[in-house]
């Protein structure tokens, strides 16, 4: 059973995961908050995010940031010239648009990367007209989507919110690199908030005006871009990726990472793209069909990007949507920052002496997008079994287990209850529970994507064995209270 | 051997700890980064400040809202109309200061909640001139001290970056009240990001204008404020204040809870302040002599608070120091948001039957400033050992320990080390180094706070035991490899 995104977005509400950040000041758009169960899971996902991708190498270290930086960063980023959003003004109902999402929904076809003449051009040859009072459309121009903040008395000094957390390792690339003496590679691991004026937010977490992202940036050796020491063990992996060359016959293929390598994409950037698909496939449990990485052509990429594939999730009612991206963004970033710092960004590469600019491999996801998908893809609405069922993987479920007495105000089950809580409380997320039908209490606990409900009753008391529902399978087991933590372990 | 907060913060930004934003542009006064061993401190702080209150009770819990918010949230919080800070400029040139903290380091006494015909007055009887130049100082005024941020094209719509996180559990509190089914007392906590337009940003991370809260706001009956089911598990509980009655004599003293609930302190504030102090000197190991719970007068409190005490540590060279505060916010909140957003916040206790607007009690953390007291607590200067040592509780050192092969490029030594290091790894926090002498790696992890440092040496190969080295005693002890995980447990 598919989903609407009204009704994903309805759940989301109910349940105490995301709604519209100011409600009750009627909203705020593009704003959103995360409630209790949502704060939980976009947890779950940063943790396991930070693990596997720290993990990686021994030289990868997290680092946190001023959202608010400097305006000669974004100078030298290029933001503060390019970064911008075309947008088009209906000439008589006065709403404005994002030219391309506009002309992008009217023609079915990509348009990254056009000019604002060429966009004007396309909506003057497609006739497209403004969604909300059908008149003409103004010509296309731009504006920069970065926040800018007043600093000081009189707001003296000006700083931007970062349109991309990106720009905090680049700029602390230099100090971090002597700190940590001196060794490449050396990846700079942020988790962090960014900030977007987005012309028309929309569809719940997918673009919002504020966004948290996940990012790793690599500083490398260049001259090793064609290997990488683990290459081995990702070999023979099949990546399903939709090439510029199948862009046409709308197909996704399955390619070894060497296929690809021989294709002539770079060992160290196909290492990574394979560990990045292992995330989504293996700890995400996304289906196989449902996951693609999309290359995008030059025209599509920025002029800085030497390879560029998105990640992309095939959502209810959205499509393949992106989720992140893996850039080979070369030396674009220091090159830019040591131009207008003045400060050297060169670095020797002990193991070979060689002196250069590193070049930067980004790893890029945005966390609310991600979570997102994966409310999306294990949201089951409610017909098969009378209650909507979320079937999280367990590593991300806000609530691993819960516990129930069957009855309440009876004291020896319920005492046995506390203990069964108590004993498992700590070692796995779980919540207690006593209000209402045991019935609707395991639709409650489906609903936020409980794993195990375990029920204490009266024949508890006596065999000491509690009764454990699996929320995928309703199937029901009598589990030993000594054996339980061993069972929810195992079943993990 | 104290130190000067210039030393503190020339070491911190040596080792990687806290070092000024947009560094490679000069910095950006008033935002700091946290480099890689700065980010794993805060991140152990923010971790146990969660563990340890969200499991004060069973129906508190953790959101997530964003930073930028409706402007009627602030017309509602008084915000708009009142958060200001008092200043005053140079005649000649034109420098700003903030007038309270120019007059209270001149005059040596706090001037808190005087408005600024007093302050203009306190600055001419006490003949106090511009800090830079000598010149005379212009009568104080007033500034709003929130960013606004203008959304959409033109800026037609108004936010603001949230001058502290609390509005956002008071603006989530109705639909997280529904959420969570209706029960009383709730708690809702939140670790976030909060911006203040500070005229004179200083002291290292003390006073920035962007950093991160942990608060945690109770909603609860006001008919039960005398009242707390685990108030006898505190009840002779001593707690180290600074009582209005005794501001005079300087005098902090030793009260227990029910001693402070005698004297008038309702027991709902007492237990909580209670467990506050043992957050300080059980989890963050802080001397009981540089703790302290400073009670603010009618005048210094904000109106709204009917108990106030802030949180305090001594500092080198900052003397007490503000950390927090347990603040009884009453129905302040709630009822200000009512009024603007015509939402009703009044709830029933269903174990009463009462119906009211709930009241709130706010314990609310500046995360950077504990992180601040941590490494100034724990910073010891290198005179004795002839190396630097931070001799932070194991809980919040970046790195538990460390392990070196005691020669490099000996094959069988340094495979022996990389097998204990991955014993280890993934079980405690953990580094391995291998570079220069033994002597100067166990002062790079005396530095950075590692407990313990584990050497291989050839004899290991033999006799499969290992040196441990204990950051504080310095003393080294043989273990047995198959019980160092154990021994590593167990003195943590």
């Amino acid at each position: 059973m598919t989903h609407t995104s009204q009704e994903l977005a309805t759940f989301c509400k109910k349940k105490g995961f995301i709604y519209r950040s100011s409600e009750i000041y009627g909203g705020l758009a593009g704003f959103y908050d995360y409630g209790h169960l949502g704060t939980s899971l976009k947890h779950n996902f940063q943790d396991l995010w930070r693990g596997y991708f720290l993990s990686l190498h021994d030289n990868f270290h997290e680092i946190e940031a001023s959202e608010i930086m400097h305006e000669k960063v974004f100078k030298a980023s290029g933001h503060l010239d390019n970064f911008v959003d075309p947008i088009t003004k209906c000439s008589e109902c006065q709403v404005n648009y994002r030219a391309d999402h506009l002309i992008e929904g009217a023609i079915n076809k990509r348009v990254e990367g056009l000019i604002p003449e060429q966009l004007t051009n396309l909506i003057e040859e497609n006739e497209i007209k403004c969604p909300n009072c059908k008149s003409d459309l103004m010509p296309v121009e731009v504006m920069n989507m970065m926040f800018p903040v007043q600093l000081g008395v009189g707001g003296t000094h000006k700083g931007y919110l970062r349109p991309e957390t990106a720009q905090s390792p680049f700029v602390n690339f230099k100090l971090q690199f002597e700190l940590l003496r001196k060794k490449i590679p050396m990846g700079l691991a942020m988790i962090g908030r960014a900030y977007r004026n987005e012309i028309s937010p929309r569809n719940l977490t997918l673009r919002q005006r504020a966004f948290t992202q996940a990012e790793l940036q690599i500083f490398f050796n260049p001259s090793k871009v064609n290997e990488h020491p683990d290459f081995e063990k990702v070999k023979d992996y099949p990546l399903r990726v939709m090439l510029q060359e199948d862009r046409e016959a709308n197909m996704v293929v399955e390619r070894t990472a060497q296929e690809l390598v021989d294709r002539g994409l770079p060992k160290f950037y196909v290492f990574h793209l394979a560990y990045i698909q292992k995330l989504y496939l293996t700890e995400l449990s996304v289906p196989k069909e449902k996951f693609r990485l999309y290359e995008l052509d030059d025209k599509e990429k920025a002029f800085y990007n030497k390879n560029h594939f998105d990640i992309e999730i095939d959502l209810n009612s959205h499509g393949f949507t992106e989720m992140g991206g893996l850039h080979y963004r070369t030396d674009h970033d220091l090159k830019g920052h040591q131009e207008v710092s003045k400060e050297k960004m060169d670095v020797v590469d002990e193991t070979t002496g060689e002196k250069f600019i590193p070049h930067v491999l980004e790893l890029s996801f945005g966390v609310d997008r991600n979570v997102y998908a994966l409310l999306d893809l294990n949201y089951h609405k409610g017909e098969q079994r009378g209650n909507d069922v979320l079937a999280l993987p367990s590593v991300f479920t806000p609530f691993y287990c819960a516990v129930f007495p069957l009855v309440k105000n009876k004291d020896p089950v319920v005492s046995k209850a506390r203990d069964v809580y108590n004993q498992i409380h700590g070692r796995f997320s779980c919540f207690y529970d006593q209000s209402s039908s045991v019935g609707k209490r395991y639709a409650r606990a489906d609903e936020i994507g409980t794993k195990y409900c375990i029920t204490i009753d009266f024949e508890t008391l006596e065999d000491e064995c509690v009764t454990v529902r699996d929320r995928d399978t309703t199937e029901q087991q009598r589990i030993k209270i000594v054996d339980l933590l061993d069972y929810l372990q195992k079943n993990q």
